[in-house]
């Protein structure tokens, strides 16, 4: 079959039909994402290919960068300051050995869906690439808002800080209704749950300051984080996002708690046992506002960042130097903070994500438990990061089914930082109407294709439209 | 493909002739289920559907019940006391969003083989199959022994605690001739392995009571359990099992142990390193009484039950709030109980069962380090509970294969609460027989239909006919 | 299909034209095995095809046992004095029982490819082919050399203590233009990590004697080390292998490591702290030099050996009495070492092998965080013993390809003790193509079998001949 041909990844008859016939035209909410706002308030055209494929400014996209060292490229080439074009061949001598890898079909089908490029990328096509490409990025066509209305997405959710004061929000959602599109905020508190870290209590300080709440104890980070919640809720926003690397529930008392807490504010050194004590009482705090709120809580669990000591000093975080986490436990921990949320009632919407597959059956078994109150208010993510891949969305799919309600489930995301990204959905949904294509050919569901096609369309689009509340 | 039709899960000609003519007619020995004795004797036909397929006094389907939940279903007309015909309606409901989930197809082949309900199964065609399946749950039929006898299974082994006096084995073994099956006990020894439950001390009792032996210590615990040994064995039983959650393999004096038990009489508390201990002990104890009476012990490993509190305290065990374990050194533990029993050479025949599929390699290679003294003493047990579908028995299978020589593989059990249940193994032996076949399409085995039809027909019943020994 | 017909393994028109056009001539580089140097020197016939199959002397197929015990052959037909006829004949049981075993295909294909024995291999034919094998095995094609040349090697690489001589070696090279490939050392220090054994301090002896280094502290080791990297080197040697059933990264000062040798040397007892405390300062000091000399590393990690005592004790170690290992975060402590390495900037070019599938993923995507300085120097290696079967090969390469570029990727190993085991990379090379032919098939990757045809033939060979320089 040729490269992304009209019917690439779909083997059977149904799935064809269910793809061009039902998936393909459904619009886009992709709900969580790392777009900068900035860069879609000031909507400007890029130089160059490799300034929207590899880096500009504080973009950067590490999944290419990390394939790119892989290749033997010289650093210079890729987060350094470079010659762009000779970034770019580097990029096409890699993206030559790349097959197999999704970055090989996501690059491909941007070329083919944005810039209408249908040859094979490397380095013999790569000049004239170049020249068509750089082009094309010059024109209205080319500037984030319109990459994203062209791809069809109805919304957009960034990744904010609480202490933020979403001043960009504000300004594109003056222009919703040109844009075609919501750009809603996403809570993300990492600051709040790092403790151990020297800026801690500088940021509370910052997140009191913005929430007029002065922080000295739980009861507080509470008050002010209610008030972000009421802020963030009153710009559309109705999701967070939790970066749980490892974690290990520890109960603790209030006192020993806010005793935590001023050692954290005054930098005073932590056990890891006060870590985690601290990060038990601000999840279970966390969850009871998300579910006051009617939020949907996301967890990426299992991932360990910033292996490389060298280059995390020399040039940062998300540089392309994190791996997949190893606590086997770690969904133990998440079954006590659930069940700490059952006792209370407070369990709020979720989606889990775990970098370790082996954590999957461990996730939907437990979410499985503790369902109720609501269609589906509990869902096992879509692949997430190094498991985004036909493979692994394959297999996402095969368990939400096999221990839930698959045509309940909300659905893809980019979880990126590129306008072009949106490409992503359209594979999503290519491995999804395969998915129900081979049981229909097994004998294992129903011979409808009406009714597949409107259980695609819903986990296309129409789910996450309920389930998120976005147009209400 | 229609929806189960003849050839469903077949993907080859060869699959298909090794199912149709070599693996359908085999009769089917059940020897490990949760079958409640008590309901084999009454012989008592169902009100409706809804009794027989989601509860009726003690029995309950929680499988069902949890995909209800995840669906919004409220509890009422989940467990409660809501209108039978409600339930059923909910259930319909529930069953349209389960595809690639296995109910759905269990649920079909289930109307299909008992009822020859043909017909898809939703809100729409519920209130038709309503009322056909009432009416046939009326007929002589639907009572459970017609329904057993009529599945073509020739034995079946339910889940007894030592201190049964097995009254309704008994009373069933006595229409043997005419039921045309067996109906055998196995042994669970829960109450005897909680040693931190409050219980604990009214269980010695009882346990000593009917064996005869005052119990006071692990000697006591050995004489009373060769008692119960001697017992089912002369009721037929071959087959002991043991849920373990979590296991740290611990040794510890016998003067320790006692001193466990004894603060285990007296409801003392336990620290996790004794209730180890214990069960350390005690399940070298019954690995050498199963060895002694020639038995078959079964392990069920890494899951962690009733992690739902609330629900838990309302409705109790066994509804649908369980998950996967996360222990990933519980074969560790299990290694060093197996080393420890080729010291002593008590090594019994097992099967091994794990919710992680994590484990089943490290379970493979474990079985494989202890083999001898006969055909395949030690096996892998087919995909459990949430592992028993279509992809995961096929992933079992490939593991035991690979590792070990699947030809003398046990096969199937069905391992349910449901007289309905036994479509499983047509279910498995289709998988069985596509594995088989893809491995012949692809020129990795002898393309010999009737050599690869008797090992089919060995793995779907000669095998546990010769393992366990129940006919001879 | 015809059992190992042409095309086995083979699903699509690319995989034949691949594996027919391009893969199968290429010669092999078999970088890693168990291959006994004597034996290649000695170059004697084998009586019968027992010996070379079963047993001989010293060398023993230990996956072979390990099955016939599982099929209940007695071990006086395994490893015992048995009749050789016997043992012939109770394998031929065995094998019957393999479909599905990659021993069933690798025994089929070595009787196919060196002995053109055509016939499916089991009890009935076993007689014939016992002649015909038996005749075969005393003609000049079956000497090792005649066997290793004949299977297109062109480089062998054994294992071998840092003390050993290389007597053989020598003595072998000497024959280098006649044999048609090269026998090359490779580093095997297990005598050096095993610090809790009896024999540590007799071995600091030995190495402090063949070294010219007398050994008290770790500065001498790394002296007498880097005496044994330079020799290896001049022997054509550029690969080191590193067995870590478990590990936890410890630092500790030289002062502690320094008194831990002491004590390892007086044979004191050693904590487990101590004794990682020691495999972590030498790992680091064995990175350092594999760095210096730019040879590649091999970590084979998570296997647990010798499982069963009483055989141990009996027949002593590699008889087939191991297991997968459960050290689930085995690869944090990897990925520490790494760190530390990145920090010293004495990263080594390095093949990364575990026996748990599950920790492939953590391993890639640690790779991917250490690459640089070259292409591909870090690697996921080839499916590892318990997973060298063609599912895992395939799992193995889409690990690769997903995390990284699968084109850079050195390739097969047979890890094999037997001159018939070179079959396992025509193996390895179906699967591979058959791995590129379902994406092209899919639309996945460019439909270009001659650049396809390249990069398989690259990996096949070309690639190790590069990373390994072993013809420079």
């Amino acid at each position: 079959m040729k490269l992304l041909s009209e019917d690439f990844l779909l083997k059977t008859e149904v799935a064809k039909t269910l793809f061009h016939n039902y998936a393909k035209e459904m619009p886009i909410i992709d709900f969580h994402c790392h777009l900068n706002p900035v860069e879609i308030y000031e909507n400007k055209n890029y130089t160059n290919i490799t300034r929207i494929w590899l880096n500009e400014g504080s973009y950067g996209d590490h999944y290419k960068w990390r394939l790119m060292r892989a290749n033997g490229v010289p650093e210079e080439l890729i987060t350094g300051d470079g010659d762009d074009y000779e970034k770019f061949l580097a990029w096409a001598g890699t993206i030559e050995k790349a097959l197999g890898n999704p970055l090989y079909e996501w690059s491909h089908l941007e070329l083919k869906r944005f810039f209408h490029i249908d040859e094979v990328f490397n380095r013999q096509t790569a000049p004239a690439i170049w020249e068509k490409a750089n082009k094309l990025l010059q024109t209205d066509d080319f500037k984030p808002r319109s990459l994203i209305r062209n791809s069809n997405v109805k919304a957009v959710c960034t990744t904010d800080d609480p202490a933020s004061d979403l001043h960009f929000h504000v300004e594109i959602a003056r222009d919703e209704a040109e844009n075609g599109f919501k750009v809603l905020p996403a809570l993300r508190p990492d600051k709040l749950l790092h403790i151990q870290n020297d800026e801690f209590g500088d940021y509370l300080e910052e997140l009191g300051t913005i929430s007029g709440v002065k922080i000295h104890n739980l009861s507080d980070i509470v008050k002010a984080m209610h008030q972000r919640f009421e802020f963030f809720t009153s710009m559309g926003g109705a999701l967070s996002d939790h970066s749980l690397e490892t974690f290990y529930y520890e109960e603790a008392d209030t006192v020993v708690i806010d005793g935590i807490i001023a050692k954290g504010i005054q930098n005073s050194s932590l056990t890891a046992l006060e870590i985690n004590q601290y990060l038990t009482a601000i999840m279970i705090e966390l969850m009871k506002l998300n579910n006051e709120f009617d939020w949907t809580m996301q967890f990426h669990i299992n991932s360990t960042r910033n292996v490389n000591r060298p280059m995390f000093k020399k040039i940062g975080a998300d540089t392309g130097y994190d791996m997949m986490g190893t606590q086997a436990d770690i969904v133990d921990s998440m079954q006590k903070l659930y069940s700490a949320a059952a006792d209370g009632n407070f369990i709020p919407k979720t989606i889990f994500y775990s970098l370790n597959q082996n954590d999957w059956l461990q996730l939907a078994t437990l979410m499985q438990s503790f369902q109720g109150n609501g269609v589906q208010r509990l869902q096992l993510g879509a692949g997430w990061w190094f498991n985004d891949t036909a493979e692994y969305m394959h297999k996402q799919l095969e368990v939400f089914a096999q221990q839930s309600l698959l045509p309940n489930f909300v659905g893809m995301l980019t979880d990126s930082r590129s306008f072009l990204s949106y490409p992503r959905h359209e594979y999503f949904r290519r491995v999804l109407c395969n998915f129900f294509g081979e049981l229909v050919e097994q004998g294992r569901v129903e011979d409808n294709v009406e009714m597949l096609g409107k259980l695609i369309q819903n986990i296309s689009y129409n789910n996450a439209h309920d389930y998120f509340g976005f147009f209400k």
